[in-house]
């Protein structure tokens, strides 16, 4: 299920870090629910409103819970659309994650950030062997410059080769990065950060920063640590947890721009997302940077 | 609100005009509810069901009740991006069509068809002064290609000049006919088809048959009638009701392709969905037929 209350918070943060006047916009879910005959829409409130002035973000998330179970049922991600199992599991699956990210643009809007969704599906990403093959950003980029908030997420997409499989949000995310030239990415996680280890061990370490060199290899700066690492990575997920995660983090990184792997609906997420540590990483604050070593 | 009944009925017989096998394939609507934590999925029904051919059909459905009220309450449809109403009109109406078309993409799946949602302001559909500009076919090709069955719906766009308006699913139907060359069209509605006045009036006369000649005027071929004729247009519809219709009806039988104008969820319905009118059209058939003069 999805965690309303976190949800909120995230898009909350999300909003502050769009708008720098502390007065919240009108929402912008006007919205039938199914089963529902009930629109909830004030046009009056918006009649002395100027135009707010938006920050530009991208927003993509992953599949969650949502997507997840679908696809690993029906190995949609090893492709082979001529079994019906899968063909069937690939259409779950982008059910699935419709529904989330429309519940996601909802959350947005609620908080009167002008949020447009962007399946990867539709918009012409396609695969090579899971690798990206190609994608349509023209739709993005419009977004964009008309002012709207894209919402992209972890999606099922055909292959050339296997037919289809599952593109995760992080893979999205890197390419995404790659396109605009970002300042910084933000990567919400339920974990503090990357860990030297599973972070449910009780010795585990938080490492703070992350320096990847131009050959990709990547070393820890802070703190100073005795061995080599181990990563963690969640069981339940298609396209790899924590691993992915890092992995395309580093490649944003490589490309000179800061990446913050920090908890989710925290004031660590919040000073992240205002880009607070654009500057210098304060003490206290709880997450990993991954940055170039340049 | 959705009407559930009419919904799973066009459905089903969208299923059987799919699919010549009498026996209903498993449902691919695995997905979870909002606020549920249940998934219904039961892989093993497909262990020994062999591949389904299914006749490759593309669903385009408008806004209807979803996306109407919140295009006309901002006037989406007259562009404007720069007032505060408008841009949160198109979120609003945006995620109200999504939602529209993800209970239609379930309605298909539960039914065994693997629809796939293709939101047209995703997928590179624009506008310049209301008429399409540029719309990127190639997912739907692609789509169809790997055996699925793309869902198109009416949705908010970005226009070129506009900088926004409403792009109504009967001018994604006509364009894309021109683009896929299928082999009929129909258009499902709440009335028998195009009649000669209001529908509600009682003296309305059916139009069974319109040819459109290579100008693009038209002419009634059954029945014979004395007056010129007065159409009918729903009041509510921001981008046109009947006339739309009958409009881009008249273009797509241009192209040498028969339309039928029929009721959703009826025997009529059925017979234009299966092809069965493609030879003649019997008699007790309940409809418009929109072809070409020649």
């Amino acid at each position: 299920m999805i965690n309303e209350e976190t949800l909120h918070k995230v898009s909350e943060q999300l909003r502050q870090a769009m708008i720098t006047s502390s007065e919240k916009p009108p929402g912008m879910d006007w919205s039938k629910r199914p089963g529902s005959s009930e629109i909830c829409c004030n046009p009056e409130e918006f009649g002395d409103h100027s135009v707010v002035d938006f920050s530009r973000f991208i927003v993509v998330h992953g599949a969650g819970s949502f997507g997840h179970f679908q696809a690993s049922k029906s190995s949609v991600h090893k492709g082979q659309l001529n079994k019906p199992l899968v063909k069937a599991g690939f259409v779950a699956t982008r059910i699935s994650v419709t529904t989330l990210t429309l519940e996601i643009i909802r959350a947005l809007a609620r908080e009167g950030i002008p949020s447009v969704g962007i399946s990867p599906f539709s918009c012409g990403w396609f695969t090579r062997e899971r690798q990206v093959s190609s994608a349509d950003l023209s739709s993005v980029a419009k977004a964009i410059d008309s002012g709207f908030t894209p919402v992209l997420h972890g999606d099922a997409v055909l292959d050339e080769i296997l037919g289809c499989t599952i593109l995760s949000g992080d893979v999205i995310i890197s390419h995404l990065a790659a396109y605009s030239k970002p300042e910084y990415v933000v990567f919400l996680t339920d974990v503090h950060g990357v860990y030297d280890r599973p972070p449910t061990e009780p010795d585990a370490i938080l490492l703070k920063e992350i320096a990847v060199s131009e050959d990709g290899s990547w070393s820890v700066l802070k703190p100073k640590l005795q061995n080599s690492i181990e990563l963690t990575v969640a069981a339940h997920d298609t396209t790899g947890g924590m691993q992915t995660k890092i992995s395309e983090a580093a490649m944003i990184a490589k490309l000179g721009i800061d990446v913050y792997i920090v908890k989710a609906a925290t004031s660590h997420s919040l000073r992240a997302l205002t880009g607070d540590l654009r500057r210098d990483i304060p003490d206290d604050w709880l997450g990993t940077v991954v940055r170039s070593s340049r």
